[in-house]
């Protein structure tokens, strides 16, 4: 039972895949809703595997190209849809139910990348509102809040406003954060659906 | 690798097993720093196993009593020494390095029992502090904090407050918490320690 080596409390990034890997099935349809450099497009496809689906948005032409490449390398690419469009356009492009969907909100990381070009609540929550709209019951939401940016503080209490208000017969909304870092490291939201229809 | 089922989020209650079970090993020592109706104290003893020794404190003998009761029930006491003292006095009793101590802090939850007997930050930050000498490398304390009761706001914020001055080069500090319920479920915090010597 015992793995004789112990654990260190997960950052976020990582607790956002070991919620991924807790609640997404194989066949599952997925949404990254900013593909980012393609971790997370990545790590869906591996477990919606070959009969799920994974539709993956970035407005920034750099993003796409980066996941494609990513994908590519790791022969992966037959059940991910990439759109290079921003994440308000979910609900036109996605019609399934899912039982994800990821938002890293803040920048593209990166020593090349615009910087200030970032995610904003104008357009991220109705994104997620459009994500809760296509959950299925036990489906999640996984929003990784970076703030450390100018307008990060903004959007990130947008966000966190807007989880506090979700009626709570109708979701969990767990809030998973480091609280002694100097160095704002991301907040972890976690939207998880308690009934199927709503 | 896939379980076929869905995880729900943990409540911190879980979590917090979640976490001990992670990093406790076989034959470790800790502390069940709030008795209580002995919950947390079985658990741990089953996880340390017969090397291992569990130090149970809590200042009521009504849980005292219940824990004992609970032990004994499940065959297993060996490794547990229960202490019907308030944790303040673990800097007297406990000499070992410690893996785990866990506190829930508020007042002994069920039918019969007194909710005017509650923690008070001024015992429960110095027993914290014990706590932490005693820590070893990537050991963890977990604090559970209930504060819908009077009193419980004051203790939650200034357990929070101290945690979150904690030097981030020795600890790392983890807020987990459901931030849509009306009914004030639990907050948990787990410190990790980074290093061995502080």
């Amino acid at each position: 039972m015992k793995r004789g080596f112990i654990l260190k409390l997960q950052p976020s990034l990582y607790y956002s895949h070991t919620l991924i890997s807790d609640i997404v099935q194989p066949g599952d349809t997925v949404i990254d809703a900013t593909a980012g450099n393609g971790h997370d497009t990545k790590y869906l496809s591996s477990i919606v595997g070959k009969n799920g689906k994974v539709y993956s948005f970035d407005i920034q032409k750099e993003a796409i190209n980066n996941t494609k490449k990513l994908l590519s390398e790791n022969n992966i690419i037959d059940n991910v849809e990439l759109h290079n469009c921003g994440h308000e356009n979910i609900h036109r492009i996605v019609k399934d139910k899912i039982s994800c969907a990821i938002f890293n909100l803040g920048y593209l990381p990166g020593p090349t990348t615009n910087k200030t070009i970032i995610t904003h609540s104008k357009t991220t929550l109705p994104a997620i509102n459009d994500c809760i709209k296509l959950l299925k019951k036990d489906g999640i939401i996984i929003l990784v809040l970076y703030y450390g940016h100018p307008g990060g503080q903004e959007e990130k209490n947008d966000v966190i406003n807007f989880a506090e208000k979700l009626n709570q017969k109708l979701f969990t909304v767990l809030k998973y954060q480091f609280i002694n870092q100097i160095n704002e490291p991301p907040i972890l939201i976690a939207i998880q659906k308690k009934k199927d229809k709503i």
